[in-house]
């Protein structure tokens, strides 16, 4: 095979060890965070009928669908995201399941997009979903989990922007905007943050909302708020403001201070029928949102012969890495514990009882299989990131002693051969 | 959507959340048995260029493969194996990989195969494999790591059968088969235990191998060992004896004494090289090899401008899991440790508080949304298998008290508030 032809596809990536060890200890620490919340892992496959994917996404979106035909004939598309096919699910087996039925999956994605730096054509997502409750206290329990997941990673600084659709769709019925251009309104207020509020204005003008009802909009859109009492003081007329306070007041139950409450806030899905949220990183804010969601009751019944509501959010898994890189919260870690050099040929024996040793004792080991020179065994060490070596050569064997070297500060010590384990773990 | 049409493709599955719960925890423990052993993950791509797997199974794998053109017209196919993604990685970053690399994956892997019972079309493949290695520590390497995952189940009696390739190979030529039969012959005897010696030597006269030579082959098959000493004795005229005798010395150094010399083992495929192993779960016989694997020295070389040896084996997981649930070590597990139910609408900051309380002390908390009966309550509770139930009533909340239901005994306690986690953390 040519060496040219060794490569992956466009926007797929391979994950060498110290990566996918790095993605695999978020993950653990993700999923512990979501199951103390009471939330249970479902897995579905990566290939569904084609039918179940298609009409859920838009025109835009199902142009990006990976689709084919299979052996048997059959039109297949390969996963798009993870809400369509719980909401498959949620149909399929309403009777079996639990209701309200809380679950994460945390799975891979695939989208034929056009590729850009953070782009990619299989990615990560990594959501929880209530369904089955209407319950404020849902939508609360879903930011709370994912506040508390984002914080079991390191990240000290987040913040949690929080609004609601229905909010927003009475307050722009409230400026007198007709409710035929409320959705295209919003698609407009959602970029705000990359375009500012003079060019939304501009694209307001152009959609035909005037001078009057810009004003009044925005007067509305960028007020602040003490708290869930000023939030139903000052929006009481308007659909929507309860469920906000309720959500707010929920919050500061738990413990998170951290929201902030911005009436801007729109999120581009469509489906989205009530809270919306999204997580920022103030000491990473280039990466945008990290996490985001919010609730919605309709979806579901597209499946389902009747409406489900449901609430749910997802950590952009890839963007959530990228930050925890640039925050210094993924370090190159070590990776194993110890390596058992290999200096003596006639000594093998010696060493494969060590290892034995440190293995029961739960330590990550490595052996080096051939004999060689320290040196070597040594960068061999350093290149998987191990952090001792133990070192046994025809001296230390006599005496039954070992050598053990702290490779990142270059300390040794000298010690009984049957008290290894428990020394390292110590030090 | 029509109800008729929410389903999986044939040979797909959705694991609901008990199964994937318990599917989580045996990757889970596998994956720290792997680390232990110094083995790290690596995570390639499901796609593929589809020239990167084919040539590589045989024309009846090559029939299996799910492959596509996408949208941009190149030729792609899904993973179809755990091997030959590690051999392009190593052929692709030979520089930067510290060799031995040492890795672990454990992934999805397609075949587009006749479904049957324990067949399906997408599963997982749970591989560990050492690259870049001839000794035969290695290859003990993967036999103990793999005993001991399995152990780490809980799977208590569990037997390795080993032989090796060059070893039989040797047999076959000692016993006159000619060397452009060898391949064949093996495939033959391969499946004496599905057919019994009776058919294979039917089978292996059909290819034309002598009565004499038949008696020859099957006279040293049938040898029995006392140790790795006895071994190198009895074969010393064979080439693979050695490493066999080896391998055994190794293994019994680790503890491992459940082996068995098995001369008949041949492993169906191809490319293995010398050291070849299975386990079986004597308790569970019946499902057959449940992790298996051995050395394969050329395959590597595909890819790779130059022959990098190799050694590596492979959990069945569906095979793992239903053997787990038949030894009863997969049970019905307790989902979530607590339900904080909800009798009384005013009560809901206090409801708040506890469940703040609870996951704050790491307790896997779920909370009943709506007030309702506590019967239906309880039963949510038992349908997702909670252990206990914490109620707060008006009674109770007079006192700053609540009552825990132990859902599993039936038994009741009242405890106060404050204490109410860590009690739960003692019972």
């Amino acid at each position: 095979m040519k060496k040219d032809n060794l490569k992956t596809l466009k926007g797929f990536r391979d994950f060498l060890p110290q990566a996918a060890l790095a993605r695999e200890e978020v993950f653990r620490k993700i999923r512990t965070v979501f199951q103390k919340y009471g939330f249970l892992p479902l897995e579905t496959p990566v290939l569904e009928y084609k039918e179940i994917l298609t009409d859920k996404y838009g025109s835009e979106g199902e142009k990006l669908l990976y689709q084919f035909k299979d052996r048997g004939e059959r039109e297949v598309a390969m996963r798009y995201d993870l809400t369509v096919p719980l909401a498959r699910v949620i149909a399929q087996y309403q009777n079996e399941l639990a209701m309200p039925f809380k679950r994460y999956q945390i799975a891979p994605v695939w989208r034929a997009d056009n590729t850009q730096k953070g782009r990619y054509r299989e990615f990560y997502q990594c959501d929880v979903d209530v369904v089955g409750s209407s319950s404020i206290i849902a939508d609360a329990e879903v930011i709370a989990c994912l506040a508390e997941s984002l914080k079991s990673l390191g990240i000290s600084e987040l913040v949690v922007r929080v609004n609601n659709r229905k909010l927003l769709n009475a307050i722009l019925k409230g400026s007198g905007i007709p409710k035929n251009k409320t959705v295209d309104a919003i698609r407009i207020i959602d970029k705000l943050e990359k375009i500012g509020e003079e060019k939304v204005r501009e694209e307001l003008a152009l959609l035909g909302i005037n001078t009057k009802q810009r004003e009044d909009l925005f007067a509305i859109l960028n007020s602040g708020f003490e708290d869930a009492k000023d939030i139903e003081t000052k929006l009481q007329d308007y659909e929507g403001a309860g469920e906000l306070a309720e959500l707010v007041e929920i919050l500061l139950e738990w413990g998170i201070k951290d929201y902030r409450v911005d009436l801007t806030l729109a999120r581009g899905l469509d489906y989205y029928t009530g809270t919306i949220f999204e997580f920022i990183l103030p000491d990473a804010a280039e990466f945008g949102s990290i996490a985001a969601g919010g609730r919605y009751d309709m979806l579901i019944g597209m499946f389902a012969d009747k409406d489900i509501p449901a609430v749910g959010g997802s950590i952009g898994v890839d963007r959530l890495i990228a930050a925890l890189e640039e925050l210094e919260l993924i370090k190159a870690d070590l990776i194993s514990d110890v390596l058992v050099c290999n200096l003596e040929e006639e000594l093998e024996e010696k060493y494969l009882e060590i290892i034995k040793q440190m293995r029961d004792a739960g330590l990550k080991t490595d052996f080096y299989y051939e004999p060689a020179k320290l040196d070597k065994q040594l960068k061999y060490a350093d290149k998987k990131n191990i952090n001792f070596a133990v070192i046994i050569g025809a001296d230390e064997a006599k005496n039954n002693a070992a050598t053990v070297k702290n490779l990142l500060t270059g300390k040794q010590t000298t010690v009984k051969q049957t008290e290894l384990a428990a020394k390292i773990r110590k030090i």
